[in-house]
């Protein structure tokens, strides 16, 4: 089956690409009032797309630090090809510290420049696997699809948060990709879209929707709570940003909030997530580092007025704000992980047994 | 002591008062980047101040319900005063249906209305109910004050949502009143502002907080989960707009999470109200109505930019948003209800001690 894209006058988009050494990518920051597609000539400004949340979601993001790092070779000679990648590889590592799938991307397409004997070899390396990461974030979402298809009846009612749609994952989405398959094998979903403040990517997801014809509402994050306790949702799905391997999870803030309150209503909530998503090397959340943000992403807001996109700010001049743009989810409150390779508990065994 | 109240070019301003048969309010929809006063000439202005929120918060709801049943009974004569002054209660307790506050001042007054003979006689009667109503609120938030400043101790770090300060209860205000306290005590408290999505009245306790030195800083909503699990929150406290006899309480939309959270956290999770809150013929939460507000409160977000205040709008063109106003909290999420009689416990015996 294709995958689930957007189609702009006539054409699909994935979310990212390489086209001829520049990485092309949807901006992010201008949807869902307008359509664009953002150039990147190097590395840099690769990095810069990715610390600015011109593309972001993990899937996106690992695709993106994969084609950074191509990038990072494409002038490089014999004599410096390995310290600029490594240059490169410490830059981009530098935009997002929570997101796992950007160091996996990084590691792995860093990891044959390092093998490679010359420039030329590498550049060559560097490309396939780079391809081969993003190819996999498409077959990823179409996989977690399938598996977390199974999990929605008919009229299922489903509570998401931030934005874990193809827009996060080059095609499909992870959160996204079981509620698209379920649309079009006619089981009319509906879908409760988190605001997902400060940021709001519950407009990405919400224009996402719409473009599928999925019945969906916008609500504020705080009326997650009051749609659980009122028997309103079937089910909570959302996607990842890093996975530990006891199956304690770091994704947007707020997630945290409507899996504590996903539990204590008896509602299944479930993380979906590609395989790059999991870091075996981190024991707990404990040991995730949190991204603070710059505190006005909290006390400014992005909206369109008659004028086109305008910034208001929403507080008192001297309001000052904190920003943690992620949280941890603890393993006991998440039902199970929908992987490309199946739905898997969140323990050490279950996670263990997708890398064996 | 006097009580904590605005000053504005030097003039110390009530939320709300009674001025020559004219209903006057501090103007909360302007706030907090403009300071104006409303005037309102009869109960059907009054009424579109309170359903338009341009005054909101318990107290003031309650209080200015007082003084718009006063106004019902000013132009009418000895024919028609008791009509009059049905027709307004009818009118104004359909502004908000889950305020309580709102109906025990209207039920007040009009009972006043009732037993008088003449239209003289019911001015005089309404005016003197609606004045002991007003000053109740500021002799409540003074107590409440009192008894909610023991739970503070130095540095105290407190979680409140919504905007339970004076802006809602004439003075003082309930959830900030022992903060107000503490803070002139030399207790240093800080407190963590929940934007409270949709309509962010989290600006207004974060103005209101700025003007009397209180240390602060505004959150996400998503983010309040976040700080209780990370051990940065000592007790969250929060007003209400309706208690049930059991203790469940009505409360701004997010409360109830933000309760769910505190308990998963054992951080103490208290309310603050007047006894005007209460509503002791209600046996439950599931028997108070919650209110559905208009969608365009979710989809539009109102701030400053450089050409004074804008609206925007934070979603694509056709996107849709439920508006549930208002949340139920479980009174086993509740720790203890600050009333100007001393905290007592959420249960029947607690609050039917109050009115013994």
């Amino acid at each position: 089956m294709r995958g689930i894209l957007v189609k702009v006058n006539g054409k699909e988009y994935q979310s990212v690409w390489l086209e001829n050494g520049r990485v092309k990518m949807i901006d992010q920051r201008a949807l869902p009032f307008e359509f664009k597609i953002i150039e990147t000539n190097d590395w840099m400004q690769t990095a810069q797309a990715i610390n600015g949340m011109t593309i972001r979601g993990a899937g996106s993001i690992g695709a993106a630090s994969a084609f950074g790092m191509v990038q990072s070779i494409f002038s490089a000679n014999d004599k410096n090809f390995l310290k600029n990648a490594r240059i490169a590889a410490a830059g981009i590592k530098k935009t997002r510290p929570t997101a796992h799938d950007l160091f996996f991307a990084v590691d792995a397409v860093l990891g044959e420049i390092e093998k490679s004997d010359s420039a030329i070899e590498a550049r060559a390396m560097a490309k396939q696997m780079a391809d081969k990461i993003f190819w996999g974030y498409v077959e990823s979402g179409k996989k977690i699809a399938e598996h977390g298809n199974a999990l929605l009846g008919k009229n299922a009612r489903i509570l998401t948060h931030c934005n874990a749609g193809w827009l996060a994952l080059v095609e499909w989405g992870s959160a996204t990709a079981p509620i698209y398959l379920a649309q079009r094998k006619g089981k009319n979903p509906f879908v409760f879209v988190d605001e997902t403040r400060p940021r709001g990517q519950g407009r990405l997801t919400a224009w996402e929707l719409s473009q599928e014809k999925v019945r969906h509402a916008l609500i504020a994050d705080n009326a997650a709570g009051h749609f659980l306790s009122k028997g309103e949702i079937d089910l909570v799905i959302t996607g990842a940003d890093r996975i530990a391997s006891n199956g304690d999870t770091a994704n947007k803030i707020g997630t945290y909030e409507k899996a504590v309150l996903a539990k204590e209503n008896s509602v299944p909530f479930f993380i979906a997530a590609p395989l790059n998503t999991f870091d075996l090397k981190t024991k707990s959340g404990a040991e995730i580092e949190i991204e603070h943000r710059n505190p006005d992403e909290v006390l400014f807001v992005e909206g369109q007025s008659g004028k086109g996109t305008q910034r208001v700010k929403i507080v008192w001049g001297k309001t000052k704000a904190l920003n943690p743009a992620f949280d941890i989810t603890p393993s006991k409150y998440i039902t199970g992980i929908i992987t490309p390779e199946g739905i898997v508990k969140p323990n050490r065994k279950g996670i263990a047994g997708l890398f064996s």
